[in-house]
């Protein structure tokens, strides 16, 4: 076996995903992920890939774009099985260079337990309103 | 135990769930839904709900509106452990008296396994481009 690290909680899966995001490490961020085809990766955009070259190829070109990104979480959310774990969480994410551009994203990312612990399987991001008020929601946007 | 239907797969339960978006029935909307207050809903403007009644609320504002969504659904994924599944599959939600105004959403739904079977635990809708080409994803929107 390689030396892909070990994440033995979701949470630590999912602080690896975010600091491997906001260093622009690709071989991290690609060891978050789970070796398995199904994954899934949703962008702000509404893109979605499937299968781990996709994902990865995807990373890359994101990290080859530019300075990197600070990412400031709140208002984490967690349901759990024993071998599962959906979590949502608030990303204020901002250039590291101009924090004046930024913008608000909700996520779900959603992890499974294997044999080399937790591993990132689902990752859906989308823009969310500057504020958190629970207004009333369109369906048809 | 009141005679909430039992779905005896996460299919049966995200079959359920988009009959009842189609037919604004909220009673079956909400029997869809885990009992738990870590439910989650994400929908198309980024807002997040958490819980039974804000989700319930939420839903029953959305059908009092109108005259009711057509949605189209393609391109499942699945990930699967033994006591959950996440969904991802494209929305192709119109309005039901006016099938030119449509939007193309893609969706995360995670259920969970429990005493009744399969529920929804969390759904994450945002809007996905027109076609699904896997072009270059932005991370900062």
């Amino acid at each position: 076996m390689p030396d892909r690290p070990i994440y033995p909680t979701p949470q630590d899966a999912e602080t690896a995903f975010y600091h491997a995001l906001e260093h622009a490490d690709l071989e991290t961020m690609m060891s978050v992920w789970a070796e398995d085809e199904e994954i899934v990766c949703v962008f702000p955009g509404g893109i979605r890939l499937t299968g781990h070259a996709a994902i990865r190829a995807a990373w890359q070109r994101i990290f080859q774009r530019g300075p990197g990104l600070k990412v400031r979480l709140s208002a984490p959310t967690a349901i759990v099985t024993p071998l599962s774990a959906a979590h949502t969480v608030l990303q204020h994410v901002s250039l590291r260079n101009d924090e004046s551009t930024h913008a608000q994203h909700v996520a779900t990312n959603v992890f499974v337990r294997g044999a080399l612990g937790w591993r990132l399987a689902l990752h859906h991001v989308s823009l969310a309103p500057p504020d958190s008020a629970q207004d009333v929601p369109k369906v048809l946007h």
